[in-house]
């Protein structure tokens, strides 16, 4: 069905009460993974467009971090040239497609998909790279969502990072990717709804119990590496900030570089009591 | 953690109000499959125990359908031997691990995992059978699960088949799987309360409104196969019953024979009016 829009567009199942974006563009996109190995091992690549010096084969910058060494940039944060949905489309619900819209509801595809280039080098990983250079990442996501947060037709903002062609990167270089939608899905509802429920009978936020001695990895000032007691696959980390507090965006910028990790972060997304 | 505990136990994950079961029984389940390849193209394997010959290499069997032909059976429902769950256990409520509760929920792992032999020749597919054969093991799901039902622990019964190693089966010959589980999946809960709000919103069963000459692949007297207005995999098809009934064991053993098909099949789970 996908193959037949031109323009990608958001589909509710109404069985399964989810929504799934249809975007023709993304089967378009080049990878260049020749394999299913994590990483291309070469330390440059001519014809990557993330690789500095590659700037003009990219989609349209947002806003860079400017670099204190002689590199021009740090990181850049861009646009998405093969988006899953567009900042271009209007938001518009569209019912054309049967006259009981409560079956077969569809809207535009409208949002915003962008890349974060972690570092001009092509070989440089997130996990290579200073714990103050991960924490200027950290930072980059946070002025970005921040940004995203004051187009009121934005409900959520996903930050997430694909590593390998096997978890579904197309491109080998350190990259993450920032997508900002116009509804709250289904899997983030449900989390806050059972977060509010515990909340509701303990009177206690579930994320801060999240800290047991026996499912510590590791520990600082300001956050906590857990095996989470449920894990669903192996080697499941959570990262979770001590303090309290229920958006990702009100980190505080001097906390950021207490975090250096190569695993997996989630928002700080704690019930408010 | 799973390697930690000896027996099977359930662990509920309340910031994402899921349960996850930890069966350190299933890591230690053989494979015949020597690549990702889709089936083992021999025709026997003197090393499958699902083989006919082997029925004593395998868990204890709970029934078969007999054969009209030589052979000595046609469908076996047999015992896993590496259940993900253990009908031995008591359904226990764990509270040792922690003096709160409802933070770190833990049950036994009680439940049943049976498999499903779907016929006596390493070779033959699902998909190889004739619609009467498919149908006997349609008619073999429908038997188990009233038995399972008698049970009043069981709360939940899930039918499955994975094709293939890349799907996650470990044996090649062609067979299904049914788990008897001690809660209702957060999955299903959540799709029963979907379909149960667009029926309070409009009148109507939105499974019975899946049909759309757009989306239709086949249809025959008592079933419709169609991909789903918002699929979520490539070449999705769910197949739904025209009658309307809320549990697969409701199916009429004389409507069974019109189904066969190699693709999915959804339980039909419609909402009662």
């Amino acid at each position: 069905m996908a193959s037949s829009t031109k323009t990608p567009e958001m589909r509710k199942d109404t069985v399964f009460n989810r929504w799934v974006i249809f975007s023709p563009a993304r089967s378009r996109r080049p990878s260049d993974f020749k394999s299913k190995s994590p990483a291309n091992p070469n330390n440059s690549n001519s014809s990557c467009p993330f690789c500095i010096g590659h700037e003009h084969e990219c989609a349209p910058e947002i806003f860079r971090i400017s670099s204190n060494t002689n590199s021009d940039w740090k990181i850049r944060v861009i646009e998405n040239l093969f988006p899953a949905l567009s900042r271009d489309e209007e938001l518009i619900q569209n019912t054309n497609l049967n006259p009981n819209p409560s079956f077969l509801t569809c809207i535009s595809g409208f949002g915003f998909h962008d890349v974060v280039i972690e570092n001009p080098v092509h070989s440089v990983l997130l996990s290579d790279q200073s714990d103050s250079d991960v924490g200027d990442v950290l930072l980059a996501y946070k002025k970005r969502v921040l940004q995203l947060m004051c187009n009121e037709s934005i409900k959520y903002v996903q930050v997430f990072k694909n590593h390998g062609a096997s978890a579904g990167a197309s491109m080998s270089h350190s990259h993450s990717q920032i997508m900002g939608l116009p509804i709250v899905p289904a899997t983030v509802s449900i989390r806050l709804d059972s977060m509010k429920g515990c909340f509701e009978e303990t009177g206690k936020c579930s994320l801060c119990q999240v800290q047991c001695e026996e499912l510590l990895i590791n520990e600082s000032k300001h956050f906590v590496s857990v095996v989470p007691f449920a894990a669903s696959f192996p080697f499941e980390i959570w990262i979770v900030p001590r303090y309290h507090s229920s958006h990702f965006h009100e980190l505080d910028d001097d906390k950021v570089n207490i975090v250096n990790c190569d695993h997996c972060i989630i928002s700080s997304g704690h019930i408010n009591s």
